[in-house]
């Protein structure tokens, strides 16, 4: 189990009552979570700068009708098959699927396996959802 | 079948040799397919603006060794039952879980979905990738 | 003068040790005035989304020797002049112009002018940097 | 003078009709000129990754009742004169200040600064500006 700390922080009064209002919003149900959430956020940003090994999601759209494209798609995950842990193929209409490729390794090693997925032609959109192994980050 | 049409477009001879360095180093097979991805990116920031129907993904990671932490997410995950599409769910080590749902809806809604999981205590980071049904972007 | 108050947070020692890392690095001298900014961060980030009251700089390089661009770019400002403050002017080389105009309105005005900016042919590049009137964040 | 040159680009009709509705809004007069300015936005982007020489704007708000702040911000400013033009100082109320520092030198060096300003107490809020020195997006 991680051992619990406690600390004070100063603010103005003001500055609290937005806080509060803003984590209400959000539906944080204490500071000290909120706290945590935003120093975690700067962290996982760090371990993404520095070639680290993190954890996230390279998610894209295709037309599954594009000849070939299921194949191109295929061999570039079997290329980087070290990194990918799992994937999720959605049918979202007639001529459209979106694919969720759960990813695992080198912050440097993921954003290429992003880059040559997103530029397979009719691939027509993809994003790469830079999460954590968190490790570095409790 | 979509109909394919062509334009010209100008550009400084020095600015082109630099595009088609960028695009050789992400891997793109040629300059139309590039620029119809950045194209449908400024799209889809577009959609995700002004609360149209998208698609996309919320991944997040979590020590499910917290206490009702499972029992919470799968609760909001029932609250939010009509936008989510999926769920995937991995073991990333002893203590930490990376879990990505695939979800679809108005982006004003996936919005409330990626808040209400990440500001649940005991998860550790959450991010919101944005992408699109497809239908808007062709 | 604003009233300082206090308040407690609790976190994982690990977690903490991290931050004081990441703090030192972007060289804080307190956490309270860390925790502070993160919270700024987040204000003024509602503060653009939600259309009120902002201040903030747009930057934009161009080429001064095409033709009639000085005259494009200070019609617009003129256009927009209630809501520009001032304007700085640096000449980066032989051909190139850095300007820094001073914004101070409404989000969705100054995001018009920014717009505008970078919309002129020779204009080469342009950002818009999202700050606030302060009153809103403390 | 730099010469220009003219490709052809095949697109997806219904993608032209978006894309065109995209520049009108955005106050484009023609494809090319929104083409080029995409481009040259991957290539500053590019030009912050790789510690290249650079050019922008470090934007700051404070509340100049703050003691010895002044002289703290100016302290900072001396010892980065090497990569400082000018600066530009705004009076937003009876207490906020907004400054905005017009840079210029090594993205690496450049960050430090922005770090640097930020973190002085009684700085409420600052945003660093990405751009170029627009020698190598042209």
């Amino acid at each position: 189990m991680s051992i619990l700390v406690r600390f004070g922080v100063s603010l103005e009064k003001s500055l609290l009552e937005k806080f509060d209002w803003l984590i209400r919003n959000r539906r944080y149900t204490n500071r000290s979570e909120a706290i945590r959430d935003m120093i975690r956020q700067e962290l996982v940003k760090k371990e993404w700068e520095e070639d680290r090994d993190v954890a996230g999601a390279v998610t894209f759209i295709f037309d599954h009708h594009k000849r070939d494209l299921l194949n191109k798609i295929t061999d570039i995950q079997h290329d980087h098959q070290k990194i990918i842990v799992s994937a999720q193929h959605i049918h979202l209409d007639h001529d459209h699927c979106l694919e969720i490729v759960a990813v695992r390794g080198r912050s440097g090693d993921v954003r290429k396996l992003a880059d040559a997925l997103k530029s397979v032609k009719g691939v027509r959109h993809g994003t790469l959802s830079m999460s954590s192994t968190g490790r570095e980050i409790k």
